[in-house]
């Protein structure tokens, strides 16, 4: 069946159903840039805190979603008074602009959001890499920065560049003690962590029949990992039985590829001939069998996580533990994913089992995965079921993570040195497990909170603690731009330089006032005073591939906040580009790559004319005034006529709040 | 029955037994030095690794305690490498020394001791000021500094002032939704934080045959917030069950007061007029009836802690909770007190209902109740079942935390205001639960590792991560001290200046020279640098009251190993004046007080002819001369002749270290 909606012509996979049926611009040509309307968004609470703000300074009384949900699972430690000052706020802007809010201990938002809200066929924006997760259902989802989420709650598309679909046929059966997240694990070998970008991955083929929904979520997940848009499942059979199983079979709509339906790339895993796979530090593309890495010594395995949520995960490992005991020597961590799972588990003795072989079972949340306590020794060896282990996300600067499936960790815990699970099951002489999984599984939604009705909400006040400031105000771009250069840098900055992380910026993420102060502190720590001294508007000079790595908007914004209004430089990122523009800062490109070398820190520069140089029309080239050398340089910009508006106007947000206030 | 060992005279207190069956020195006279025997040692992380730095500066082979045990309870978060190195420190120590070694995960130290070592008659020290919890099995429990407890495993005697017995007698029975909590609240109503320094607690009477041996554990776990220096109770008929229950009943002996023994102060509690009561912030002194309290709004529960480890503890919160729902707006959060409790909770599907009802369920530990995790929101109430409340404990300055009962806390947080069990019980219909607690508790060992016999032993050797130090050398005092004035500090200076606690001083406290960098920087932040540059020995001088607050030995080894060797001052702290002799500092009072104005930082001062003037039999009088000032100020000291020795040798480690290792 195919989605309503569509016209005739090849035959379609699913993911081309799916964005056809959410299209409201531009042409499905890989690469070319499309407008999708957004069904449902995510946020979680390390990005939601700066979404809220936004939503506020755009002026919304009301999302404008069919499903809008913010939960609070990444920072659940409560190290200090901010976690629990972020939870309120997070609570009452749910209250205020008609969100869900899934409360700190409810669980994971990506096999949450699966459990409760997701439905095939349904287009998802989420301030989450693991976004993409909620595939396994037949919905295109997709990770994307906090502004872009805020913007499709105000009713707002979502614009990516087309991808091309990439179809991954799976065959055969998968064989003894080999599970989903070997499937994934099996991508990353061949394809490595750049080997989706601008590409959706669309598994079907006679493998399927075998891989229930949650398992499709363990791969979809990770998706993100090999650099995918998106990753797309059919929505069949086994996504009817797990919908019946919560409950919802009613959400159900069989969406799958049209008969003889084109890929634009071809790929086929015949699922009989995986093994055991783990990911050796620091990179989830650094795969290998286990049985290459067997015999290493492990001091602390971890399961739970996005990357391998479902109950079964967390069933077979208390199956392989039940009666054993896990190594001397090794710390045995398990995450429940969410209180419904742990409930499942609880009731069918699983919990019982785990703690008795000697598990620290935590909260339900992220934990370890994105470095919120669990840190491991530096050089100790870490085996986790997580999706990700790039050098220090432990929260261990020297780490040695290694990323495996729930078979693979609990025969490593039990033996204390990394164990094939096939190796371990011939020695305990143990057969497969049968899980008994219920048919029917747990559903608590009272730590899930609905939105109250307008009437309500509109009557709701944020709730900011002391360190959750209301996002600053942002004033147009100025006919004449003049000030000093505060900073000159070279190629290759990254955001993380730009506006680090870490436990001393992280928990500011919330007051971008306090955040800015440690904006460039990385490459020197003297700039937010220089800035503060400026007074009023100051450039920055960069080099080539300005702004790369992680998307974070607050690289645009905190720096903005200090009076950055326009950045000269070889070269930018993509991300970081897009932050800019989105936060008012003009980013130019020198014509002459060589005139970097010729401006100094401390120059004051002019820009003349800039409303009549960013008109729709205009020519994209600018001349840049050198006050203190005596010298002119060209430079030009690439922004597409909406962008220059959004520029004019200080941001999106100042461009838009009139728009989303009507 | 009386203890063996005994002599006629005038009939004896459990505690005046207890004494007098370990007394190796000094007579029990109160106000006098008295030298205990030591049966078993207690440490936890956030102490121990100190203390194993310490046993090997001494350089110990094996303790000589019938019992020691290492807990990792307290720094479980690992938010960052450094608890997982200290983890794996301290097991590597627990093997080397011949400790048992509790991993993370399996329980907080002080009931986990009670169930599985804890035995009638012995004596306990240990390096946590709950400790004392032990005295609920007829056990002399006291808590003390790191040092004082390595010098236990050593085989010296303890030394402790001895203290008034203050006989409490319980009559009556607790009336329904009250309990032992609350009779501990009723004796800091009664008499206030301060109201049992220098006094033993010991509770007789009709009113214990109510209590049993983990009710008791509450009220002696809290014996701490009085000031006392332990708290006693008889080892009867419910001890016996209790270790029975714990399948170790041939550890009991039975231990009572003699017929008609004499207590140096009287106090009666009729239980049966106790209500449920509250400690309002941030005081355990600050008690009220709940329902004085009653109304207020509550944004987080803790159920948890040593002060209410039990069984029934969590099962009477489970029962209350089951089939209902924690209130919109509270985090209802559940620390169980170990991996056994946990497993007992499971099976008697408490810790289902707990789940259901919206339980963030944390694992096995301290957590929140010592500030590692949990912390509040600035002004929102927390309610605890914790021992203490005092201000900014819960990791937020401004908190607002309360101390109550687990009935309290589960209809607060069913109700989300603060609310008197009986009120929520009239209203919910509920007569008092009947919890069916097992006859047997669980008993899990696993993760708590014997140490191996000696010939292993000897040969391990520490394992040290990056953050973990040795503890320094200490070189004897010289006959000649000569250096200048570091840091003038004024009157009522307390350690936490002299050495800070908080997140950025806390991780190294397994590393002191790193820790030395902290030292003295909330008065002057300049004083490390100045230290460096001194090279050798430095002087300080302190107001009255120099050193109060915390008994941390960190405020004497820290600038010590920075070259500080002399401190002169109005008057000292008694405990911090105990570690600066422990640490081989010189403590001088200034003979005319006025001295104090004459001296500058900066002068240089010089103390001459040293090892004559500490001579055992020598007058307590020196001169010191300021070179720059060009004058004398008389100074004595108050060193016994045990301590002039140490003070001479450099510290109690130099001075021990031979006697030790012989």
């Amino acid at each position: 069946m195919s989605m309503p909606g569509m016209q005739g012509g090849a035959a379609r996979s699913v993911a081309h159903q799916l964005f056809a049926a959410h299209l409201v611009s531009g042409r499905m040509a890989p690469g070319e840039e499309v407008g999708l309307r957004v069904d449902q968004t995510l946020t979680q609470d390390a990005t939601g805190t700066l979404v809220m703000q936004e939503l506020e300074a755009l002026g919304l009384d009301r999302v404008r979603t069919e499903v809008s949900v913010q939960y609070v699972d990444h920072n659940i430690l409560q190290a200090d008074e901010r976690n629990a000052e972020d939870h309120i706020f997070l609570r009452s802007a749910c209250r205020r602009f008609g969100l869900w809010y899934s409360k700190p201990g409810n669980g994971v938002s990506h096999p949450t959001h699966m459990q409760r809200f997701g439905i095939p066929g349904k287009t998802l924006a989420g301030s989450d890499s693991h976004t993409c997760a909620a595939g396994s259902l037949g919905m295109l989802a997709v990770g994307v920065g906090g502004l872009e989420v805020a913007l499709a709650m105000t009713g707002q598309p979502l614009h990516l560049r087309m991808p091309h679909i990439w179809g991954v046929r799976l065959t055969g059966e998968l064989p003894p003690w080999v599970s989903a997240k070997d499937v994934i694990l099996e991508m990353l070998r061949r394809h490595g962590v750049k080997g989706a970008v601008d590409r959706v991955l669309e598994y079907y083929g006679p493998g399927l029949a075998g891989l229930s929904a949650m398992d499709r979520h363990v791969i979809a997940n990770m998706g993100a990992e090999l650099g995918a848009t998106a990753t797309v499942f059919p929505a069949d059979d086994a996504v009817r039985a797990f919908l019946r199983m919560e409950g919802r079979e009613e959400d159900f709509t069989e969406i799958t590829a049209e008969p003889g339906a084109h890929y634009d790339l071809d790929e086929e895993i015949d699922l009989s001939t995986l093994e055991p796979l783990i990911a050796r530090p620091s990179s989830p593309g650094n795969v290998v069998p286990v049985r290459e890495a067997a015999g290493e010594p492990v001091s602390q395995v971890v399961v739970g996580s996005s990357a391998n949520p479902g109950l079964r995960d967390f069933a077979v490992t208390a199956a392989m533990v039940h009666g054993r005991q896990t190594a001397d020597g090794v710390s045995f961590d398990v995450n429940p994913t969410s209180r419904e799972i742990l409930q499942d588990l609880t009731r069918m003795g699983a919990t019982f089992n785990l703690i008795t072989a000697g598990a620290r079972l935590h909260q339900s949340g992220c934990l370890g995965c994105i470095g919120m306590g669990q840190a491991p020794a530096v050089g100790h060896n870490s085996l986790r079921t997580f999706p990700r282990n790039f050098p220090g996300r432990s929260g261990t600067e020297e780490d040695a993570v290694w990323l495996c499936s729930p078979e693979t960790a609990a025969a490593s815990a039990l033996t204390g040195v990394i164990t094939d699970p096939r190796d371990w099951a011939a020695q305990a002489r143990m057969s497969p497990p049968d899980l008994r999984l219920p048919e029917r599984a747990a559903i608590n939604t009272a730590a899930l909170e609905p939105p109250p009705p307008p009437d309500i909400a509109t009557g709701v006040s944020l709730e900011r603690g002391p360190n959750i400031s209301a996002l600053p105000e942002l004033d147009p771009l100025p006919d004449t731009l003049e000030g000093p250069v505060l900073l000159k840098a070279d190629d290759n900055v990254s955001t993380d330089e730009i506006s680090p992380a870490g436990a001393k910026a992280l928990p500011f993420r919330s007051n971008i006032p306090k955040l800015a102060e440690f904006s460039f502190t990385r490459l020197d720590p003297d700039y937010p005073r220089r800035a503060a001294e400026a007074g009023g508007a100051h450039f920055v000079v960069g080099g080539d591939n300005y702004g790369q790595g992680s998307s974070r908007e607050h690289a645009a914004i905190a720096p903005r906040y200090l009076g950055l209004r326009a950045v000269l430089s070889k070269s930018f990122a993509r991300i970081h580009w897009q932050n800019l523009a989105n936060y008012g800062v003009l980013a130019l490109e020198f014509d002459d790559p060589g005139d970097w070398e010729r401006i100094a820190v401390g120059d004051q520069l002019r820009l003349a004319g800039l409303h009549a140089s960013l008109a729709p029309d205009a020519e994209p080239t600018l001349r840049v005034r050198n006050a203190t050398q005596g010298e002119d340089y060209a430079v030009h910009h690439r922004l597409s006529p909406r962008q220059r508006q959004t520029v004019l106007a200080g941001g999106v947000i100042p461009a838009l709040a009139e728009d989303v206030r009507r």
